[in-house]
């Protein structure tokens, strides 16, 4: 079935744009002509061309008649550009294949009736779940209007987070670490605690050769207490944000304002999950990553407010009944209270094993 | 190659005999003459007769002028049944592929040179790994006199063993225990701390179907509190053994050697692993599998004193600080002290993750 094969070239261009795109999704389109391909594309960077119009300028005139392949419904809307549901009915276009229907319920199906309309064969699904996977972050925040959430843990065999003395340098191999800075280019934020900051003062990063966009870092902290000598206040390198109760000095508050660092002062005296989603949402953070230490995650587990978690497995024994765990606080009480999850991929990377898993709905 | 196939019909045989050969090694042997197989053989139980035997039997006249492929060297002394090596060249065998040495150092190659000091080709190392890991257990026990041990811990995917409330049923789910309960059977004993026994009074035999041989009970009880009214004190399913330290009373050690009980006291008042597995060894424990909590394992973890870990991970999240951990004790201060694994197995079982991983040796 060729629908499937240029279905697959649409999703790999739409994958190479990776990170660099939000808060748009990633699109990739083909355009094919007498069974041979005739224009690809793939929308590269919010407020530029979307996939179909790279694709349909390459293939010209050949567009009359022809197939187009794309990874997610045509807009029908006048946004920062002009709808592509109008540019392939303009160009001629016989057939559109679309994979994935637009996830915003407002807007869903409209760009398939406006074809439809125009007397364009339209075929829906090829490739759905592939489609749905690649943009599950933009998915999700259309969908709810919070960004997606992905925990991390880098762990000992026996789900330990550091030795009983504090060292957590380095827990897993450096492949591991190298698929962390992969998973951070590809969410608009990361999270640490305060406490990440106070001990370990990192820069967070993302530290890959050609880095597209660096993340905002995000540092959850109640009372503020980062120094405001910390390396992610002053470095310049991305964006920092410090997301605080509502018990803190206006004072001390300035003088981070003053560096260019966002303090974000939530509604309540402890910082409430839910409230802080709502807030990033409203800033336009599509997803987030959240590397904290056992007390973060556990907020986060608590309110079950996440949408996977990504575990490294490093091959070692630390031990300790008082070591750090992967997630700390009280935990659940009962078995039947405890959080399901439904493990997605397992993978070997290095000598580490990485877990993924997505909280079980209901 | 024919070698390879036919060495890997001779191991799938030995394999069948799984669990049911200790202390003897799991051995196949398969006769080919003339391109066709003439005879097959496993060795099925210690004291009946070895893979060679059944296989030549078998075979019958047929054995002149053919090529025997045997799992393990062919034994040259009188033991319970007479050396195959003997009967080998008696058989007139032309040629014998062995896929590995035998590993008792005073014994290997003597088979092997009668071999060949009567004409016979013989040919060393066909699938050698596969054969020596088939015997693993078997291996280890020759060359150190003591049991092979494999850690087992099953655990959320944070890591801890139970709910803070001590509730552990069920973590993994049916297919994961379903393993352990053939991993039991791969093992002459299974070892629990005297807490797991006040704690859950299980019955620790192996409920698989048409279970050919339940391994032996051992409880790690330094000062004999398991009440004699315990399930594994009466129920008579497979023999118990309790280990103690020096320091506990004789009249009560009797009321267990009444109910059939085996009561060993180790030399120290507290229990030492090394004293533990040498005892073992003396009582021809060739492989010991280690369903311990946190405290148990935190001693031969310590001691570095085993061979295996398996973990199973359950999609789920327990969380907490003080949650029950895999492995207890104090912990490995530094990071350079940790104890590295080599992870040697991934897979996932049902909707569980399985690792099974082994110590870096030095």
């Amino acid at each position: 079935m060729r629908d499937v094969e240029y279905m697959e070239t649409a999703l790999m261009l739409a994958r190479q744009a990776k990170g660099q795109t939000s808060p748009n999704p990633l699109v990739g389109a083909v355009v094919v002509k007498d069974g041979r391909i005739v224009g690809m594309g793939a929308h590269l960077r919010a407020g530029e061309p979307h996939a179909e119009v790279h694709a349909i300028r390459m293939a010209g005139e050949k567009t009359v008649g022809s197939t187009v392949y794309v990874t997610l419904e045509p807009c029908s809307h006048h946004g920062r550009t002009p709808p592509c549901a109008d540019l392939l009915i303009e160009s001629k276009v016989k057939r559109v294949v679309i994979a994935v229907k637009d996830p915003n319920p407002l807007v869903a199906g409209s760009g398939i009736n406006r074809l439809k309309d125009a007397g364009i064969t339209v075929e829906i699904g090829v490739l759905q779940d592939e489609a749905r996977q690649l943009n599950k972050h933009f998915f999700h925040y259309v969908q709810t209007k919070t960004p997606f959430v992905t925990l991390k843990v880098a762990a000992s065999l026996d789900g330990k987070t550091a030795t009983s003395t504090g060292e957590s340098k380095w827990i897993t191999g450096s492949e591991a670490r190298e698929d962390v800075h992969h998973s951070r280019a590809e969410h608009d934020a990361i999270l640490v605690g305060v406490n990440t900051i106070l001990k370990d003062d990192p820069s967070l990063t993302c530290r890959l050769e050609g880095a597209r966009r660096q993340p905002i870092r995000l540092i959850l902290d109640t009372h503020l207490r980062t120094p405001v000598s910390a390396r992610v206040v002053n470095d310049q390198c991305a964006p920092t944000w410090i997301i605080t109760g509502n018990q803190v000095d206006g004072d001390r508050v300035e003088l981070f304002h003053e560096r260019g660092v966002k303090v974000i002062t939530l509604p309540s005296e402890t910082i409430k999950i839910d409230d802080l989603l709502t807030k990033l949402g409203l800033e336009n953070i599509t997803s987030l990553y959240v590397e904290g230490g056992s007390t973060v995650h556990d907020s986060f587990v608590n309110e079950k407010a996440f949408n996977e978690i990504i575990t490294y497995f490093a091959p070692k024994l630390i031990g300790g009944k008082d070591t750090p765990a992967m997630i700390g606080g009280k935990g659940f009480l009962n078995m039947e209270d405890v959080l399901s999850l439904t493990i997605s991929e397992i993978k070997q990377i290095g000598s580490d094993v990485k877990i993924v898993a997505t909280p079980v709905k209901g």
